[in-house]
């Protein structure tokens, strides 16, 4: 391992944070949030002494290569060390005096999962709100620079069927594709970005609404400034607009830029995509027609708010404009399901991912054909692939996986006290990043009431559920440390 | 296909079935229950003139052998058939006058789920609540020699672990072996309910209620005799003896074999019985602990109830002695995530089973290894042997599809108008044959209140958990139907 090599990238990352933080702290100046100021102030100096130092310290090693072992500690203390450092304007300033809670407040932004523990989010400063909010953005780049660019290459429960836009299976050509990569990605998440916060203004939306709620939704995020999240605009046409931008967030970015080249073919091509349409649609029509005459009387109604919640829920967003645990049993059941999808891959989306659950549904339904014939040999095969078996394999390992620690995290909520639909969507909704769930964390509450311990489980599994699971719990095997 | 000789051996089993059937017969006539004998006289009357019918028609094709295919229709209409003539003494006699309550009790009992539709136990006449707790017996009977000898060969889900007894590759020779297996299975049954059915008696119960809890001990079934289950005799001997036998029968009955013929250390270095015992005592020692002061003041009744329960769940019986819905939220997600064990491979308990939970286990470790290692060879072993990866991936196969089959009946029970916690564990206490779950299928309810196309789905559900998955799901396949 090239430890040496891990923290210098991770100061860097650091600094461009600390660089980040100087736009809230700008606005904290703007509006005269003296404590704000004061808090933005200290951390930045804080996070560009310490990189700075490191960076200083570390200066000689330069010219080697990354190893696997080194992605893995890279992508997991990067996001640890932002939240780490991304929690101590919220401390310093006093707007969240519990490092607890604050610390959970920034990893459930960096990992776009939106659970917060704020009861009055709008006593908060409007430059913490920013702030709040653009960890979200943050995280959301990062994901997808991550997903599309760097955990292909380190093969993670079968993302390498993404590897599209990648290079060769070694990782010493990685960096210059990477930036190549991130460019292009970055390019696409400022323009969907831009795009979204003016059609959020022509909707009455304020400058500074607009962008967060835009932070909020191309993360996936969730995080509102307002207590009664979307809900509080009351507003069909923003309702429209963030659910279509949630949509497209929860698109895999490779298919957004193939787009924009003029590819429409391999857009039509695409199996998951098309799959993510179709649940997104049949379960919105589910929905719809649930609350029709129950909860809402016109047709457009139902439709606004069926729309809007299955994409907040199935794309791992979680803004709110219902509580839909007043709504008929059957449309909670469908909004429960969709709490075990998620996004496309190389979305900012969490979840288990689209992808992850057709070829788990080809491999089952294959299984019945070797069954019949036992010698025959079958292919998996996704948008006109062949998918290999190990890959298969692997995403069959992630989603055992990926439901043991939802049985984890339940018994841990749980034994803290909480009922088991509380405890099970809790589980649901922070592994998966979603944010609200049933019982207690319903749409219209928070994660306040959480005890500490709880919270610290929690922002773990935020991190393990955001990094596709292998990437940090690979770390803490003993192989990963034999030399 | 041969179609024919499937029909002739299901009528045989229905033969057998109505044989069998004598016994609450007589029992009708010694309490002098006049509509319960009119119920099974004219039952057993049917069975044998339609049995009998269909032999002597089909009387001609005996010779040829049974392919895979006919393998899994047999398998699945039997269950299916059983349930349909099984269920006839309780419409004909007016004990249970509908027949979709009559045959989801009859198909629950086959499949030794025990979830019941009565409000009223105690109501029946005592020949009918024999018949109740005897289509455990026979289900439960049944299961162990499917799987111990039939599904091995069928390749199902991974069962092909549990060979060890089976013979080779082809089924021709299934029928000597089959009958061989069968007798050694048959006996040590017997002998478990000889046993049991003493013990009982020691503790005070009369032979009717001790044979009746005995049959739905062994089977894991959970059907009791009294409304208030076997919290009704309240004697903490009772409930031992009913652990101790839950226990027992939740484990490989192949092992038990192995026991008596004196082969200690293949039991002793046996993966799966190990885990189960770890997960029964672990388990155990979380709720009992979680009880101390809360719910009982001695360390004696803690221990009492809480590896009662904990049994009564892993081992998917579900008899009652405590509502452990009233229970600390830890022990009520201990009991949550036991429903997604289930019993050892060739026991009668239902669920996953611990033999496929430590593959997945085994297999996500693996993977991890393989992200460090990508050129390294990691095999799999269990007790000793290594796993074939064609075997994992059956496995891996098999979890999802029952994932997502717990999804499905999730949907159907809450579009029915049902919570989110009920529709949940409804699932789970149907496809894992549990029978008892949370919120109103708690331990002191029952399934009265579900309406009658829930029940169809429910009673759908059970034979397909029952039959592991596979078996039946493969016969609504197109390849299947191929020539």
């Amino acid at each position: 391992m090239n430890l040496i090599l891990v923290t210098r990238i991770i100061s860097f990352v650091m600094l461009i944070m600390g660089g980040f933080m100087l736009v809230p702290a700008c606005i904290a100046f703007i509006y005269n949030e003296v404590n704000a100021l004061h808090g933005f102030t200290i951390s930045i100096v804080i996070i560009f002494l310490i990189s700075g130092m490191t960076l200083f310290i570390f200066r000689k090693q330069r010219g080697r290569a990354l190893s696997t072992k080194d992605g893995f500690l890279f992508v997991a203390l990067s996001w640890a060390c932002a939240s780490l450092f991304g929690c101590l304007p919220f401390v310093i300033s006093g707007s969240i005096p519990s490092f607890t809670n604050a610390f959970f407040e920034t990893i459930s932004g960096f990992s776009t999962t939106g659970a917060s523990i704020l009861t009055n989010i709008e006593g908060l400063p409007k430059s913490m709100l920013f702030w709040r909010s653009l960890t979200h953005w943050l995280g959301g780049m990062g994901i997808v620079v991550l997903t599309v660019a760097i955990l292909p290459l380190l093969g993670i429960g079968g993302l390498q069927l993404i590897k599209a836009e990648a290079p060769g299976p070694t990782l010493d050509k990685i960096s210059p594709r990477i930036t190549e990569t991130a460019k292009i990605l970055w390019l696409i998440y400022v323009g969907f970005t831009v795009a979204q916060t003016v059609l959020l203004m022509f909707g009455g939306m304020n400058l500074f609404d607009a962008l967060t709620h835009t932070f909020g939704t191309l993360a996936t995020g969730g995080f509102s400034t307002r207590n009664a999240s979307v809900a509080a605009y009351d507003s069909a046409y923003l309702d429209g607009v963030i659910t279509v931008f949630m949509v497209l967030a929860g698109i895999n970015f490779t298919l957004h830029y193939r787009l924009l080249s003029g590819n429409f073919k391999s857009l039509l091509r695409d199996t998951e995509l098309k799959t993510y349409i179709a649940i997104f649609a049949i379960s919105s029509a589910v929905i719809a027609v649930s609350l029709y005459g129950e909860v809402y009387t016109t047709i457009g109604q139902c439709i606004r708010y069926a729309t809007f919640q299955s994409a907040t829920i199935l794309t791992t967003t979680g803004f709110a404009t219902a509580d839909f645990e007043q709504w008929p049993f059957i449309a909670q059941s469908v909004l429960f399901i969709l709490m075990f999808v998620g996004g496309c891959s190389g979305s900012t989306g969490g979840g288990i991912k689209v992808i992850r659950i057709i070829t788990l549904f080809k491999q089952g339904f294959n299984e019945m054909k070797y069954l019949i014939h036992p010698r025959g040999i079958f292919t998996l095969r996704l948008s006109g692939n062949i998918i290999k078996k190990d890959i298969a394999y692997a995403i069959s390992g992630f989603f055992f996986l990926y439901v043991l620690m939802l049985l984890v995290v339940t018994f841990v909520v749980a034994a803290s006290g909480q009922d088991i639909l509380t405890s099970v969507t809790t589980a649901l909704a922070t592994v998966g990043n979603i944010g609200p769930g049933f019982g207690k964390i319903g749409p219209t509450e928070n994660y306040a009431f959480h005890s500490d311990c709880v919270k610290w489980v929690l922002s773990f599994a935020m991190l393990v559920g955001r990094l596709e699971l292998y990437t940090v719990l690979v770390i803490f095997t003993p192989t990963f440390w034999k030399k």
